[in-house]
């Protein structure tokens, strides 16, 4: 239960002078803030949201990272979800990335709602059209965190990562194949196999969740597949609840929790 | 301390059945609603929210009227304050009316940020351009809380007033002009004499707000004026604190506190 840091990429000093700062708000006795940089990965500017709780004016910080889901930046999380008060509480920061690069002119990048724009994915891409800056996978494992670790006071052997629908996926995926970088995790999607070190996962699901009910989840197919794997998983299905920012205001405060008992510890 | 229930007018069956649900999320165990209706003062449709919380599905609640600020509309105090928790805590109902009429197509009415649309600032217009539609404090006044009171399960005889910037000089001065009618305010602007039953004012007020830095809204005369008329008051000033929905989810909690002190006593 003890893995090693990731792996640090040398950052040279223009990267790191390339921080902007776009807003700043007191939230909670700490800092809400929105910084833009120039992506090496995805060669475009990018924004992403950081809160940084009390605690880190005087010491490191663990770390979470919350990645969106479709149609979202780096705003949605950091307006509507409610998640400062319980961040503040158990010091820790929090990082929203945007879910795309943004801006790059592709050909057909903002035809459909769940694709291009807005819906990277969290993926590398491959065909040719694509792959030059729909690498969010790297993006979100690597160059985000070198940025956080040079520029913030966290502490980078500590950090978690997190999500909501796309942005679930996406936090399950980047756990899954780097094991160890991680310490907790919680994901909506489906997992096949994992080799890796001790996972514990929370899930919260909507019972009455319109992707749900269109057959679009299939959260038993992933419990199945963590029994299979002896993988620690709860899912808590919640009556009544859909989609929403409504029903992720409602739990986030269990999941900064969770995250917490690992990344405090 | 015992103030007789808002006055009730009586509605055709035509305006209550004109309630239209336009969302309905869950949100900690209760239900954030939208509704549209047509407005007899203001001759156009209009929009509200209304949290409902667990406790308003077996007894009638109490109510809190939120007045919004420059620029909002319906949504901005549902989606961004965090203030589900608490009145779901104390069994509060909450609602958010929108700040202005919409799509009356009065000349000018789109041209500046703070006058028209998303401006209407709580008044009855006087003036013949306006005075037809912009009738927001009669709105506010009596044909929400009747619309309210008719198809929700509310106890009319307890409701709060409270707000934000333009809408917490709105709150202040439908407080003011209705001794007895609100059983808690707080407000964030001036007010010269008052002559009605106690109050107990609570404002929170960002020390680096632009507003506060730029003059425009002289806490300080508020205060002596309330000392002068022996009118209980606290203004707490909140350092490093703006003017935003990051300095509103911070606070509410305790002002959500506030109204239940007096509501559910």
């Amino acid at each position: 239960m003890t893995p090693p840091p990731p792996p640090l990429r040398v950052h040279s000093q223009t990267e790191i002078m390339a921080l902007k700062e776009i807003s700043c708000n007191k939230c909670f006795g700490g800092s809400q803030k929105v910084f833009e940089h120039d992506s090496v990965e995805l060669k475009c500017k990018m924004k992403f949201g950081i809160y940084l709780p009390p605690k880190a004016e005087t010491e490191k910080c663990p770390v979470l990272y919350w990645l969106s889901g479709l149609t979202c930046t780096e705003q949605n999380f950091i307006t509507k979800s409610g998640f400062h008060q319980a961040a503040a509480e158990h010091g820790l920061v929090v990082v929203a990335p945007d879910t795309s690069p943004r801006g790059c002119n592709i050909k057909g990048e903002d035809d459909s709602w769940d694709f291009g724009t807005g819906a990277g994915f969290y993926v590398d891409a491959t065909e040719d059209l694509w792959k030059n800056n729909y690498r969010m996978y790297s993006y979100i494992k690597d160059e985000l965190p070198n940025l956080i670790n040079a520029n913030f006071p966290v502490d980078s052997g500590r950090m978690s990562i997190s999500g909501h629908s796309m942005g679930g996926h996406g936090a399950l995926i980047l756990a899954l194949k780097n094991p160890g970088k991680y310490k907790a995790y919680d994901a909506t999607y489906i997992v096949k196999s994992y080799q890796g070190s001790p996972l514990d996962i929370l899930i919260d699901q909507g019972k009455d969740d319109q992707f749900l009910l269109a057959g679009q989840l299939l959260p038993d197919n992933f419990i199945a597949a963590c029994t299979e794997q002896k993988i620690p998983v709860v899912l808590r299905l919640q009556k009544g609840y859909d989609h929403s920012y409504y029903f992720i205001a409602t739990f986030i405060s269990d999941h900064i929790r969770h995250h917490a008992k690992y990344l405090s510890a």
